[in-house]
């Protein structure tokens, strides 16, 4: 965008000149929330007298749209005073997020600066668990009462809805602070200005307790297309608002969750860029040590047919080929239907429908690739030696184990998932890396039970 | 929420009854908007007598929360003219979706039950590229004039903003309906309402081409937190906006595609559960084949080797344990590099940066990995003699293999995905299973070169 070079070029321009009077003059017909992204690419020296020289509420917003390691620099340039007031002055869920990434002591000291109702409130909403509803929500919301005709209502949304965060939702509360109902700005809009608030009520809404997980706001934001949910304590009383733009951070850092450990790591949790070498070695390395442990099962059960490819070493040759097959077509299924529960397609009653599916499934694609391995082998024993004499019999091996692993290798993969959730565990966990190990100890045993049943009176 | 299971009740109790009065009755204080979600959990023939029954702004709604194979058979329910009267009501970003995902001639048939103008609408909507932002915008805005008073600018909104999907943000247009600026609602609720429209713009929004690609609009959201953004034709003329509550969708979608395409397989595009054998089968045979020969040059590379092999079987042994320890340090690192690609954390010129990492990374992780290796053997021979009287070379030679194939599988999987993007291609396409394949083969060479190096002269 040019507009956008422009503000970040005249911010920078003014800033180098030290010329803060033109600087004010700039900043002022702006709405915070429309400059804050844009100052957020200054650099940090930049932001840091832009802090000091803007108004609080503008270094707060843009505060919000640095990422985590910009943050912590920027504080530190910051005087204790002024920390102070901009950690007052950040809404009361993004200074959560923020202190929660924080080391225990600094996020303590964080807390020491904050005047004793921002202290409060920061550590109430810190109290709630990691990833939960009450991490994220923001206090800034407008009530208004049912016995309040529409006139009423807008004139105070005038008055106390400046520094709102979201103002599309409007919540009416009985005296206590109980919800009744959300409605949405556009119903009052379109209202005559002397209905009461009660007649616009239709007693629908749908509420998040604060202990709710992440993930549950989610799917509710995905179902009903609201821009903010209303969350509420044991009572029904109205402690906080969650808005949906923090719900594309939320689906982003569920996918990236499920993506990780579907690729066979922990979830990191943190940056790959920023996280530290002690840390992500620790993260990938347990998972790595459990499917090694479960790979040497391979070299035991190698180890018993250790005659067998003593006598014919031709079999030993399809032993990456079979077993990675059977690996990757695990993977597949695994990753397929982890998915499909994830976005809830699958449940764990349909389980008859997708083991019936992935029978189909893997049968064809095991047919595709025996006939492709079979092929192969037949093609190459022309030309050469390599496979002996006894390559039709070989072919017939290869080609009928691949068959049997790559079923094998789906109905694992989509059965797995679906088991490990019965039990209580997190799908994703069977990543497709464990899948492919299960199947790669498992296989090894097809494989030389077939090719002892086929070879056996010529190579064996 | 037992509100939502008492609707429902209520619902089918009144469709059951055949009591259409009460039933209109019933529906008439409800918002649509609020009350399609809850119809939406009614059983396919009980929507369609409320299809029949109830308003068309209702049916139109709910039929938008409906899954696509529901809303086939509902459509096949519905008589021609009632077909046609719901397909006109339906919101024209809704419709392109539903359109989108029949077969064409199916698809042509219901462009022929539109009006005149709402055909028009349709077929400038589905001729945009797919997943285009085109495609998901709706055509339903509130613009306004800059001339006009806030006063002016709330009565217009109060008669004519019924309708509309989304009131939060207002358009700002001149007389030619090029884009001036966007209002949220709320900037207008907190003026004095004898201020001009036009003190109120501060010429900073952010436009969509109705050709840009879904992901470019996701980001966009992501970074102004906005629940609206316009879209423009080339002259600025504002044609059409996009919603954030679409956004969720397009986060979800484009998630499961990334997931499914590091699982191995071409994305479905489909849900798992209905989507068809043949179509299925179709896009994982693809990847599986290609898969399976690239993996059959392992069997070339340990046909090289027969000779090693038939004088050290014990080396077979380790073959499975060695090759998927590489395959899985390289998924690892693919999918965290290519997932931190994703969401913006890595780009092309951080290659150096993330190679270093992963040097480190992948050291540490091999020098762990070697050791349980080195261990695990050197503790069976004390109990065993199945690794024969050389089984502290062995032990050497697969411990020192796996610090190796670690290190190399932790920079293929990291690598690869950033060569793939800077020739243009989507790095998610690098799935794991393809950097697991490549690391099997040149693993082998590894491993076999190691062998010949410590064992010649004993075993070798």
């Amino acid at each position: 965008m040019p507009q956008e070079a422009n503000v970040r070029l005249t911010l920078s321009t003014l800033i180098a000149r030290r010329d803060f009077v033109a600087l004010k003059k700039f900043l002022e017909p702006w709405l915070v929330a429309d400059l804050a992204p844009m100052a957020a690419e200054l650099s940090i020296e930049e932001l840091a007298t832009l802090f000091r020289q803007g108004s609080r509420e503008l270094a707060a917003a843009t505060f919000t749209y640095l990422p985590l390691d910009a943050q912590k620099k920027l504080l530190k340039t910051l005087n204790q005073e002024q920390a102070a007031a901009l950690l007052n002055a950040l809404p009361p869920d993004d200074r959560t997020l923020f202190l929660n990434e924080l080391p225990l002591e600094i996020a303590m000291q964080m807390l020491g600066m904050l005047t004793p109702d921002e202290r409060q409130v920061a550590q109430s909403l810190l109290a709630y668990p990691k990833h939960s509803v009450g991490r994220m929500m923001t206090l800034d919301f407008v009530a208004v009462r049912p016995e309040w005709s529409v006139r009423e209502a807008l004139d105070y949304i005038r008055e106390h809805g400046y520094d709102r965060e979201t103002l599309n939702i409007v919540y009416v509360v009985d005296a206590d602070g109980r919800l009744l109902d959300d409605i949405r700005v556009r119903r009052l809009l379109l209202s005559p200005l002397d209905r009461p608030i009660r007649d616009l009520l239709d007693g629908n809404f749908t509420m998040l307790a604060p202990t709710d997980d992440r993930e549950k706001a989610l799917s509710l934001f995905k179902r009903f297309d609201r821009v903010a949910l209303p969350v509420t304590d044991e009572n029904q009383k109205l402690i906080g608002i969650v808005t949906v733009d923090d719900m594309l951070d939320v689906a982003e850092a569920e996918a990236t969750e499920d993506i990780q450990k579907l690729g066979g790591s922990e979830a990191l949790d943190e940056p790959y860029t920023t996280i530290s070498l002690t840390r992500m070695v620790k993260k990938r390395a347990s998972w790595l040590v459990v499917l090694f442990l479960g790979e040497t099962l391979t070299a035991t059960a190698m180890s018993y047919f250790e005659d067998e490819i003593a006598r014919a070493v031709v079999l030993a040759l399809f032993v990456p080929l079979i077993i990675s097959s059977g690996g990757n077509a695990g993977s597949q299924a695994a990753t397929l239907v982890i998915r499909a529960m994830a976005v809830g397609e699958i449940r764990l009653r349909d389980w008859w429908r997708v083991m019936r599916r992935e029978l189909a499934a893997g049968l064809l694609l095991g047919l595709i690739l025996g006939t492709i391995g079979f092929v192969r082998i037949a093609l190459w024993a022309q030309f050469t030696n390599i496979y002996g004499p006894h390559w039709g019999l070989v072919a017939v091996t290869v080609g009928s184990t691949l068959i049997g692993i790559v079923l094998w290798g789906s109905l694992m993969g989509s059965m797995l998932p679906l088991v490990l959730k019965r039990l209580g565990f997190d799908p994703a966990t069977s990543s497709a890396p464990f899948v492919a190990t299960l199947v790669d100890v498992t296989g090894l045993v097809i494989y030389f039970t077939i090719a002892y049943a086929v070879l056996r009176g010529t190579l064996l």
